[in-house]
């Protein structure tokens, strides 16, 4: 099988991912197969609830996914769900949503970009921060842990991402997308080398560049509809992407990078693009 | 005249261009217009020697202008450019070549760059340092109220060049490039938005973006061939750009950018840099 073919098989199923990021080393929620609503009763039974049930394969943006509050919830999730392979994931009570972007070259040098935290609304990314406030050498060290023995193991070449909980200063492996990646938009702006440039760099067999952060960043996306253009452009830092595709309500349609020299001079451009942004977009 | 025809006239009569310049209070090396022999001698006669004689029109990279030294050299500089209308300028005893690009917009707003230093060798920019070492808010606002007054004056819409001899601290404008300009490449990595975006916002009646300096910056023309790829994009913070072009002896076929946090940071990777580009091109 093709290193990239393998990374693929293994992205696009939750079970296949998470068993060989635990026989990895690398930490995720504990989890169970679901094939069927006895096996759901087990692993509930074993997991407890609250619990995430998802389809093993498909799922984005929320999709294909639902939260076990309680015993309650367990028919209604089935119902939506129930008739494709999925799994059960302990719910993990993180206190932010964080992502590590890294690129491995054809010779296997990797290098990765800071940590990052996401922020979603409606399952959906909204904002991305980078570095991640509060990010330190620990938690980038902690974060390329995760991320490092994944590439190796698929012996991989390009662009990858790992999106990560922090739960109490502990990091779980949530899920990895086997490219360029949304939390990774930022570095066009703001960093040495942006995720495009390194993934081509990579796969042509080039020496990477370097992914260090440029100032402080935060990438808003615009979903469902792009904000007013000159409103965006005004903003000192700001730098909007149009994707050119057609409005249509939940569709990343574009994003606007916001870069600064650091953090506190960023909030002041960000907190504007993120005005502009909700007030003509979905919300 | 629509503004953008004025903008071209002007810029390529050397004669013209010098004209306005003092017209608008720019300070220039004082130059006579050059017809006939009879006309040359005269100018000499004015001016002194050293000075250089130039085709009003067509010349760059350094053609279509000799440099008179002393009464010897004018027969040899006659007849090799006499025949088309000429210019004599005063020699000028510069510490530094400079430049400044700036940007204006379709509603009047101008937009500048940190002034630039050139170094050209055999007539052509081999290297461009941004900011110039030793910039300061003064000597910026001088190479500002050189170039302002003349994008006013030509009622200009995008990105124009002006070229400047740094004579003790007072500037002394020499030419004008209606475009993006070659001493402004470095913008797309070192500035927060680049003089091609901001030409494009220009021309498009959009809002300007930030002018200013990301660290320190310097730009590298690759002259005659390309540099070792794999040499130069493994050194820290620099840029490779490939034009396409078919390498020929004088020819620009692509430029280096470095990047630093600062000046001193960039001394290495500069250094580096020049000594992959010698080692490759024409010299």
């Amino acid at each position: 099988v093709h290193p990239s073919a393998r990374a693929l098989e293994v992205s696009q199923d939750r079970l296949v991912e998470k068993t060989i990021l635990q026989e990895l080393g690398v930490g995720t929620a504990p989890f169970r197969a679901v094939d069927d609503r006895p096996s759901l009763d087990a692993a509930i039974a074993v997991l407890g609830l609250p619990a995430v049930l998802k389809t093993r394969r498909g799922g984005y943006d929320g999709k294909g996914q639902a939260v076990l509050q309680a015993p309650g919830d367990v028919d209604a999730a089935w119902s939506e769900l129930g008739g494709v392979p999925l799994i059960l994931e302990r719910f993990v009570p993180f206190e932010s949503e964080l992502s590590i972007v890294a690129v491995r070259a054809l010779d296997g040098t990797i290098a990765c970009w800071p940590v990052v935290e996401n922020t979603h609304e409606l399952g959906i990314l909204r904002l991305t921060r980078a570095p991640a406030p509060g990010v330190d050498a620990a938690l980038q060290a902690s974060a390329e842990a995760c991320i490092r023995p994944l590439l190796d193991f698929l012996d991989y070449v390009g662009v990858c991402c790992l999106e990560l909980f922090d739960v109490d200063g502990e990091l779980l492996a949530n899920e990895m997308a086997p490219r360029v990646h949304n939390s990774g938009h930022w570095t066009i702006e703001g960093a040495h080398t942006s995720q495009f440039e390194n993934h081509l760099r990579a796969v042509l067999g080039w020496p990477l560049g370097s992914t260090d952060a440029r100032g402080a960043s935060a990438m808003v996306n615009c979903i469902g509809g792009l904000p007013d253009r000159d409103a965006v452009l005004a903003v000192p830092g700001a730098h909007l992407h149009d994707y050119g595709k057609n409005p249509r309500r939940g569709r990343k349609v574009g994003h606007v990078t916001v870069n600064a020299a650091d953090a506190a001079s960023l909030e002041p451009a960000l907190e504007r693009v993120l005005e502009l942004v909700r007030a003509s977009a979905d919300g």
